[in-house]
């Protein structure tokens, strides 16, 4: 048994297996990702890697396995699973996964692929663990599998403590320890048990409230909108393959973006010295139609049509309009006195969260300063925005 | 200007004022009152004194003055009043406060009678200060009195982050720095502008959370229960002035108790060596009338029924019915493209919490173990209770 | 199996023994006996108690007692010896030590006589432990009872975390988790690793630094000084029995001289008001003769004859000369590549702290602030002072 | 004035000239610096760049000027060359810096042509600095200068605590807030006065302790080894020009690495798969003839003679005799009573480090596992080792 220092966790226990799937490529990769993306440009402490956050979500998940009943060989499945989830994360997390969806037809959570390599796949065999099961643990798609991939999961935890720790931002604060220990299976689901209830709401609210201030900052989106145009660019030009994109870490794709002297090297160059585009337009609900989501489709055509009518280069006009996320954890189950009731049902904090969830939810237009208002007054008819909407004033280095 | 070390904020920085004023004995003796009563029969770290308290709350306070526009002298005031803005609390903090406002209709936050002792306004003359700006402050009467008593204050976050600190509940890790920063006057009201939105919203959540974790933990209320009831007695029989009580520390009243040789001293022992009443009933608002609030006034006629109908002793049955406490915080104000909302229709998770944290409420029918059975069934039966509500298991030493 | 929240190690778990052990008299009164006796009168935030610190000492011992082998009722043994280690303590802790020693010839770690009676001895009957072994635990005496009380155990380990964490003083943080992983037991001495010597290392330089900064400091042992002056006056006038002395709480005794109307009165109002004697002269070896140690027989001696000559009352005038104390720490064994060394010559660092420890011992005379100069007079030249030393000027409050 | 969050700090506030400053490209070079090189192939959580440190060391300055009297501009010149004092470090800090020296002949504290380029020189002439000021205080050659470069500067406070933030190890803490407020000018020395010595005490037995357990771990150097050598074999070879090397990210010289096909990019490959090259000699100063430091000079000779005795390849030999640092904090004046002294006189542990910090230094030969056992033969017949001295089994990843 060795034990490796970790800030957030304290000290984290590894076995055998465990350390022989760090000792494989494809967890060693994850020490070159960084768990937040651009993220860092507003945060400057935020430099954390996937693989920091692989340990610890396997730290919690054997915490928790610790109280259920399973078979040895059933936990250490889990485990694996917990250590090796985020192995098909490509390049910056969260950033580029879109746009390895859209040109790979692959989730980050599809990871059977990676898992069947002699690597990976010689040590479940020695350890006598099923590569089919730790693939279905990371997909969600057991009941055990609960623990990393469910409403309210050990990955969410980590990250979210994690994230905190690395920004300095107080809301990622949550009674993990509690909240764990208050878990537990119930006919084949694993629920929070009363005693829990607190914890959770905790835990909602402080995902939610981190939305705004760490996930979601203009900033980070600005960068990201600049990053993906720049990639795909590569992808559309036959430059990339989106398949060996996926299998990047950083490094790579900031250098090979950086040796391109188009486009996606100057898109590269703005985001190392920082000079971001801006918003020409940044507005939620209230501002817009709601249809708005819809023309999530057709990002280019809008793109194309805003620049044309401003006058200024196509990709100068960058349309970022994100998805209205769930708010999952809303339907884990809590027991109490013999009844399951969901989250949303047995707390009025996280019944509210849906619809204040939604308020936190922007879409942006970005170009570059000199462009600003040109754009701006396009944009503005284009989207037939109601009134402005508030523009949050946030610090950002 | 000398500093001391405080565990919650680091370094405070103390001046002359500060200095002269800590060296009296109405400051000396906030160092013998807990801040939080008899939490510390739950969380054994719960020791810290008013003491720590108000250093706390005059630091912050100073932070804040330190960025808006007042005279010197004003903020000197301000500065003042928040380090002695907890001297008319009696032994033990809040738990003696509806009894020593009952017995002398004077209110903790009613300062002026002490601050008029020589002790203390001999300094303030010294340094050209007035006590009865000092006092008003105190009461949240004036403008800059909002800092430090108002629906958000420094007082309010200093004790949410110090009982979290001690208690080591991790649910009062709040974003205060940000907070204050984000704190402005506006038209003589104390306003949180945009920026400050999710740190006040965390604000209140932590708060929120606190409740049924720390503040309202059964156990304490048991022993505030049977510590008051014994006060009480003391009271009614003569044996203890309630002007003397308010000017006790914790330790003259527990020794008061402890020499007493009836019920006072019986429960005295009865806390110290933790053999505490039990619950024969705890109930929520869905379980019972809500009329229960309006007989707060006959509580010992209640108690003395129950206890007749059940066959023990009258002093033998406590119940326990709090106040429905609001959340003051929704009524803080946000300033947001130069218009003024209410903090709650500003938040849909701030509009929330009054329901939610009516949740939170429960009231109580104590007695000895021995008799739990008996009471629990009269007192059901008085209290028509609807339903035998959620009784939480939460640990407790 | 019980969760209890701690401010240091997070959760500290219970079971059933530790939870009976816990409701008993002895244990409960801990809970009002200060850890650090008037150190909150320097650092406000040192109001944690010996209860704290014995759930702390017992969770320590159970995270060692893990690693090694043992049978479970040896490690309950030791579990409950690491839980009621300190219950032999007087009020304020330290504070009453020599006093308690000199009048009852007992000194705290003996507390055969306490474990023996009904309440605890009851108890470990029924788990089938030995109160006579758990006593020797507790004296060090066995090969077991080291992880509690030996050159490097836990208990100094909780301790000082644990102080370091109320005062706020940074020195405390050591990395205990480390140094408990690498200590085992070799041919029946508990002995550090290789691994462990760092940790080490890091344990001895806190426990040097904290000695000036927070355990020797002058405005604490004043306030002691004075305090046990005012308790011996008790005793010697046959008010206050030695032994009812050590069993009694905080509380009592703070009550106790105060409602005395002579000496101990005045002694226990001025520190409640802060109005402590001063320095007269404080002097580090260097300026006194060496000999000054044996003079610690004769301190009431000294006292009267300094009063004399100033012209003063004699008690106002207080000696203070502590024990030079040794660093036990330094005859830990350490084991590497199958030697054993001691762990001063294992380390440079460690081999002189004796020397730099003899730096912190201060001699001190102590008069109320008129009688200073008067007192310091006559005390130099009988202590031969050869030159006036350096007076620390620390912030206290 | 803007603030950003700092996890270390808490919040970092940014005047104008900070943020024209950050906002050049040098300093945003800083990003995509790590601080600690290779350390995080052991402690996961060390990913944090010069970037964030460079912002927390003009924190600290601005801490301590603000205490002493000097003109606004010498402040803000000094501020300046706080936050730009690492803008000469080529990739992974110290890891590339003697690689540097030997074939640039410029010292990562040369700045001056940096400095003079366009993009800084503006913002100074702007803000009316001297360019030559900053440099010199860069290079510690000024009074001010000390502040951010001598015995004890800030910018070895700030590295300290953050290296122990992200590494997880305890040892960093220290009380920089106390050291800071303890400093001042004395005769145009930075002094510190005697109310700090224990925190100088604490500073200097944190870095004493950072070294074996950070600093030097065997896991980094061997990393270091590998890639320096991969990296001299580029230059030897024309592939890459030295001056080009210390303008480089991280990103650029790794993909520069991975993109050779030879030596150079096999070391690369090693590194991020971590198949690290193992000790086949690791040895202090006890078993070795301290003649050995000589023999630095000619590493590569060594290295070719060691290989072709054990029959290896020349680049599968990595020689690794690192300087003997001194511990210039030992020079640090302290003031006492009016005395100047130097910190080794004034404190008998900071004495004794000297010896101490001897120990700590290690020479290694590296090899891939499989010759192993050949080159440890060859080698300690090669250095005459006097007897296999003891290897530190540290967890590493």
């Amino acid at each position: 048994m060795k034990v490796v220092r970790d800030p957030v966790h304290g000290y984290i226990e590894l076995d055998k297996l465990a350390i022989s799937l760090i000792d494989t490529s494809p967890l060693q990769r994850l020490r070159r990702i960084r768990q937040l993306g651009f993220s860092n440009l507003v945060y400057p402490g935020a430099n954390h890697s996937r693989f920091e956050h692989s340990l610890g979500t396997m730290h919690l998940a054997s915490m928790l396995t610790e109280q259920i009943e399973a078979s040895e060989d059933d936990k250490n499945e889990l485990r694996a699973a917990a250590l090796l989830h985020d192995i098909g994360h490509g390049p910056l997390s969260h950033v580029t996964e879109d746009l390895i969806e859209k040109y790979t037809r692959t989730k980050h959570e599809d990871v059977k692929s990676i898992l069947k390599k002699e690597e990976i796949s010689g040590i479940c065999d020695e350890h006598g663990l099923s590569i089919s099961n730790i693939a279905d643990h990371i997909m969600g798609k057991t009941a055990l599998g609960q623990i990393i991939n469910s409403e309210i999961d050990v990955d969410r935890m980590d990250y979210l403590i994690r994230d905190a720790h690395y920004t300095g931002v107080a809301y990622g604060i949550i009674d993990h320890i509690r909240m764990i220990h208050k878990m537990q299976f119930h006919e084949n689901r694993l629920v929070v048990t009363e005693g829990g209830l607190n914890a959770a709401e905790s835990l909602l609210v402080s995902r939610f409230l981190m939305y705004p201030t760490v996930y979601f900052h203009h900033v980070s989106r600005i960068a990201e909108s600049m990053f993906n145009r720049a990639v795909e660019e590569l992808i559309l030009n036959d430059k990339l393959n989106p398949q060996r994109l996926r299998r990047m870490d950083d490094s790579q794709i900031f250098e090979f973006l950086r040796n391109d002297d188009g486009y996606p090297g100057e898109m590269m160059r703005r985001i190392n010295e920082r000079q971001l585009y801006k918003r020409a337009l940044y507005a939620g609900f209230e501002s817009v139609d709601e249809n708005v989501l819809k023309q999530r489709k057709h990002i280019h055509r809008i793109e194309k049509e805003i620049a044309e009518d401003a006058g200024v280069e196509e990709k100068e006009v960058l349309v970022d309009i994100p998805r209205l996320s769930q708010i999952e954890e809303m339907n884990a189950l809590i027991r109490s006195n013999g009844k399951m009731l969901y989250l949303d049902q047995a707390s009025h904090i996280v019944a509210t969260l849906e619809n204040a969830h939604r308020d936190n939810w922007r879409m942006g237009v970005y170009t570059p300063k000199e462009h600003r208002e040109k754009v701006k007054k396009v944009a503005e008819s284009f989207f037939d925005l109601k009134k402005q909407t508030r523009q949050y004033k946030l610090t950002d280095l």
